[in-house]
């Protein structure tokens, strides 16, 4: 089976696998306190050019509600696109941690501008309204586009002289910083980001996601927060020792710049599909829509994915690490074949 | 490095290993509705001889917590050992994600009774006091000792009767078993338990628990509370088919009873050593002992561990699925020449 | 002083005072177990002309927490307007109480449609999205405005079709009762709300409010959650003492029909100052109006009140059951007096 | 009818209801910017010798709730005795709303000490620890009893020495000070407590209690606390102007030495018959007595009163700040009655 639902449906890349099983040595100390781990930690600082603190967790919906937890209190709001993951996607476990609201702004594909954010600052020091703490996006967003390096700074200025943290959703930033082609630190660490929910699950490893935070004074009480909020993991080596894998060598940019050609191998093919409306940018890897109704069952037999608006008939494709350009090919004939 | 310090600082079982690298093949749909699950879930249903529904989550404070959301409102208070891994362990996880409170009752060895429990039972129907709702047993304790199958039968019996849920910690659970040596449906389906956190980790596996649902009414919401809980693993496929062949052909029962075997041989050879007073009946994988104040640092250098009890000088030493016979005779060597 | 910044600025109606007088009489058992507070519910009965279950609470904000909590858990959400006071005005007690999500609509005039609400019914069933159980309406609205009594019936309608509840946030519902002019029960009980906020202190109580459950299936655990949101009010007759004067023979709604005509008056004198510019239709006892710039200082300074929107200029006025002719007259004159 | 349940079974003293009417004219400004707020917070100043901040709220357990709130994150705990009103008395608020563990130490005849503490500090900066922030003890406690000057003074010693905050739970606070007869100032303010709920409730006022910050470090967050916990009033001077008429001319120390002096009498008469066994040391206002089973339910019909251990036949007496003579008088007539 070959889909184009989501790029959580691919399966591990081999040479995570390879460091899962090169870790599977002897004895270690537990939760962290182990030589992957360390690593790991300097994988990362090496990676961002920064002394960040990494805190590694099961899931993105941990890595983001810790990131929550350690920037917002609960009479607190969030202020995030309506399309954000933690809106959406998590059955509103930022909500039930952490007891903030969300503030979702309406957003132009997946986007919020610093004049977005600026309207929500009302209201400052009146208890009667949740006071706005943190700004979270999402990069790329929940619809494959993109924030420039200048609008994430431009975010952070805003949102730094207004007191607020700034948050980036990176579940796939693999593919934003393979798709702009600056260094991540560029894109993350000099533009002021306070915090950034580093993905893996969906470039290629088992599982585990990463919470890097660059302003320390917001480390305090993470490990407590993540021992607590179910994230923290005894065996963490086995985490650890993927993300190494991952990040040395940049595998991980390898991994996401192929996922994103495949996408615009896929755009491409579909272009010449004129009952095929795309509907959104395509920018990283992920595209979406517009399909003839007739087109949604038959195809989704032999490829699962989904609907992202069912009113619209729009569908959401991803492609991922190991898609190759035969599974396009199968793919659009398949399409082909139904749409006749 | 070897370490007796717990069972999760062992690695992995190669089975377990084989088992992942199986199932890296092809895509699959994400968050469980894929082959590997559906069989993992088949598995438990046989195992338990018993119609279970089954919650895969990533560790084991993870479905402790989903069990207690499952069975405890706000209001309700959960009784439990002061021992409890809920308790101790897990950094109030249970009564941050539930609202709930944990009635703490004092326990011999780790156990609690049926006359300690209903000493709880006052105030029924009184709002100012929290309203009991579920017993949460450890089985094995954390003090590595059993309830015999009688003693969970009565526990469910009164608490039945007294409208309680009865949840079996069970991060042990198949050094229980092993220990017990009866069938495990035996000491859990046929008992009554409702709720059963059936441990991975500590016995081979990467990572991974499992919620064992015998009371299928309380099963109605936890699908969302997992995700909600941030236990829903993406590539759930990897944990599922761990689970497989750790149950398939008994590998758990015969994991549980090397790693209990090898405390039997360290217990052997410390009984030799007069100036160690074991200090807990010995019925699993663990002992606990009070041992002269000037062993604990060198030993821990060369091995670590946990101290139970600072004012005591009581330690903790766990053996593990992959304990050798060679390591405790080393482990025994070092005591012996610390001592002197 | 006298003041138009909203109707909560008010004292204590003086037959509400006779009451609490009067019921300061000997010994009583706490927490509404007494013969005012069995009144004051029968009271509740006759006036809804229904079996209902009342629970008095000390504030709005707690009635309505109490009604979220007993018809959502931690994974469902709220639809409401954008506008509700839920939303806006109870720094996230809402969320942080129940662990729930609100779905805030965009609204019209503070109003939310059955069209608005059908478009949140996607992805039911699907765990990773807060499943909607509930449907929250503020009756007048935070805007002063109303349903129709049709219009009720076609949510709660529309609602209990899909598995909805229907919560009305009544803190004025005297205000919209004098101004439709129906019997309450035809507003409320028959058009099939479950659960209704009753306003007590906007409308000249000290304070005190009521939670009126209609559907008694979700009474069953409110007195436990009354006392766990801080609301159980151990000298209960108080509270219960001042809702039966105030109910008994309609003195609710004769204060608010006065309060109502005074907006009225106080709107027939602010159509004649052209630089006023009234921005919402007014059906009950506040108006909205953007005013010259100039106007609001030194008008704010005699007489306090708040600014909605402060891009606009647009100003809340709102009277009370203890206004004036004269009242309006002295805030007129001061208007023209600055306008010049 | 009289009873010697609670003290809060009384109605409310004549100067409170004359302070409230007095409070009842023209307007004034909703949640607490008012004059007679101002007032109330003054004497306050005055009446501990300190710049206090302080917070009136509805009721007890939401004084308790925000200063645990103000001393404690979810991973934290509220280290208290097994008797504190907090753990048995207020349905899991605390728990509820903080997220937090209470550490529930055995105490003897309702209080704890230093050393109880102590044991309590380990497994500091271990994650898997809830670990301790805030000791928060009940003065008087819940069995009636007092610590000393010096007792508080050395549980804040010790608690500020390890980095712990004091909380004193001071629900009937009036009856301790009248108790000791030292001024509240050399009891609170120079031991060092931190925060102290301040009760009004049960010494004669209708509703309202004060959190009472005196390390203002505490108070940056707790407006916002306040208004969540749903303890904002909007009508907030008849929470004010009864305090100020309450702590003017030592109103609260006069009612309280009264409360306690009926409880002496009442002592003494008790002592008289031999079937009646006190149980706990009688020192403010409240009587614990060992009867005999029959004279239980004939007497409750007369008397409303708790049972305190069933068990045990173990009740609990209480006078109050309208207690009379006569009252104890015709309670004794009848209680010899019964007994024959």
């Amino acid at each position: 089976m070959r889909s184009f639902a989501s790029d959580n449906n691919s399966g591990v890349h081999s040479d995570i696998i390879d460091a899962i099983t090169s870790a599977n040595t002897q004895h270690t100390i537990a939760y962290g306190d182990d030589v992957y781990t360390h690593e790991a930690e300097q994988v990362f600082k090496n990676l961002f050019k920064a002394d960040v603190d990494v805190y590694f967790t099961f899931l993105g919906t941990g890595a983001n509600v810790l990131a929550m937890k350690s920037s917002a209190q609960s009479f607190n709001s969030v202020i995030c696109a309506d399309t954000a993951h933690i809106n959406v996607d998590e059955c509103g476990a930022v909500q039930n941690f952490t007891g903030a609201s969300l503030k979702c702004l309406p957003s132009v594909n997946g986007k919020i501008s610093v004049s977005d954010i600026a309207k929500e600052l009302h209201s400052i020091g009146d208890e009667h309204h949740s006071q706005p703490s943190v700004v979270s996006i999402s990069q790329p967003t929940e619809l494959g586009t993109l924030y420039s390096v200048d609008e994430i700074r431009a975010i952070c200025d805003f949102a730094h002289a207004h007191n607020l943290i700034v948050h980036v959703d990176g579940a796939r930033i693999a593919n934003a910083v393979a798709a702009i082609n600056v260094p991540i630190n560029e894109m993350i660490t000099d533009t002021g980001v306070d915090l950034l929910s580093f993905g893996g699950t969906k470039n290629g490893m088992m599982y585990g996601e990463a919470l890097v935070v660059f302003n320390k004074s917001l480390s305090a009480n993470v490990k407590y927060f993540r021992k607590q909020a179910m994230q923290l993991s005894s065996k963490m080596r086995f985490i650890s020792a993927q993300f190494t894998v991952l990040l040395n060598n940049n595998l991980y940019i390898q991994l996401a710049k192929h996922s994103n050609s495949m996408t615009k191998l896929l755009q491409s093919k579909l272009n010449e599909i004129s009952q095929i409306k795309i509907t959104r940018p395509i920018e990283t890897n992920a595209i979406f829509a517009k399909v003839p109704v007739s087109l949604i069952e038959p195809l989704r037999e032999k490829y699962f994915f989904y609907t992202w608006n069912e009113e619209e008939n729009e569908v959401r494709w991803m492609t991922s690490f190991d898609t190759t350009e035969e599974d396009i090919e199968d793919f659009v004939s398949c399409i082909k074949d139904v749409i006749g």
